[in-house]
């Protein structure tokens, strides 16, 4: 089954990619390597919600951001490869978790974008990871997440 | 134009690549790849100025030091390659602004590397980029870029 | 001599490598490079020590940690090639240090990690460094780092 195929029964969209914040570009291939720019959890240009984990934004709430930042770099990776079957796999997330310094689920909260990940691309979703907690975000988003994917050669 | 000319018609003179604060090094080179070292904004050894955004340091400030930190990483690269014309581009930007939890503009400051890197380098300045608000950062600083360049096959 | 003689000669046991928090893997390797997810300064699935830096984690403890992760780093690396002698270089740590917004001795605690690399791989455990100090971390941790290998050609 193609991812294409998995994130429609999902239920899942892809959204049009997002546009950068600044003076920059939303992803480049080096080799195999595809690096993404940070993602953050908007919908159509604005934040799906904004502010931090732990004043405002529960770990269940940040979840769900997460899955849909994962959702935008699948439309990030798409856009770019033309198929997500030309992913060979998801190498390596680092997220950034906006929250209060007493929060310390940024595992569940990152979980969120990991799961979605292997749910779409099945063996190929399952990458390494960091998390972290941070004190701001752009736009005061709840979480950032880069993603560096592996690509079939070509 | 080669990326020194730039340079020159910008009026920048490169400094010494600055010394690293503990028991790494500045770059290493991998196939294609070069990685640095988190690049300070500072200048002999000195931070052009400590502190964080959104408490003594504005916007417009933090993308002067932002632009200054690129400067430092462009030293660097020439000091390893010898000349910028070696570098193929400027892959990915890591951009770690110390910040109060309120401040919310990163990827303006942050703008400030990343268009001093396409003035310089042109179409092979424009990277993907991460911009994260952190809690501190090493001797006070402002800010810390972390530079992953793409060399010309030799 | 070989890495696991100079841990022997430095009186370190590696440890079981530490499980993951979530939904993704320890390490993966893409061509020579080896990713690892995100290493806690823990023991048998505990934290050695909780808190922040400059809130009842010193500098001194933090670089204790800070060596403690990286022996971690090391028994991932060896779970997963064998050896560490198949370590070419280890090539860049990105270290996260949970801390209060007035720390700023990140460099000094990470050199508990680049210190334990250089002397147990030599030249080869010299890499390139990013320093961070921020909000929180997963499980309360004072500490994070990330770790990219470089591997011997097979």
């Amino acid at each position: 089954m193609t991812p294409e195929k998995r994130l429609e029964e999902l239920g899942i969209e892809l959204p049009p990619p997002p546009a950068p914040l600044g003076a920059y570009v939303p992803v480049l291939k080096t080799g195999n390597l595809l690096f993404l720019s940070g993602i953050l959890p908007v919908r159509e240009g604005r934040l799906i919600k904004a502010g931090k984990l732990g004043a405002g934004i529960d770990e269940q709430e940040g979840f769900m951001l997460a899955r849909a930042a994962a959702v935008n770099a699948l439309a990030v990776v798409k856009g770019h490869l033309g198929e997500l079957g030309s992913v060979k796999r998801c190498l390596k997330l680092t997220g950034y978790v906006a929250c209060v310094p007493g929060f310390t689920g940024q595992a569940a909260v990152l979980n969120g974008a990991s799961e979605l990940l292997v749910q779409v691309l099945g063996d190929a979703g399952r990458h390494v990871r960091a998390a972290v907690g941070v004190a701001a975000l752009p736009m005061d988003s709840p979480l950032e997440i880069e993603f560096i994917f592996e690509v079939v050669q070509s």
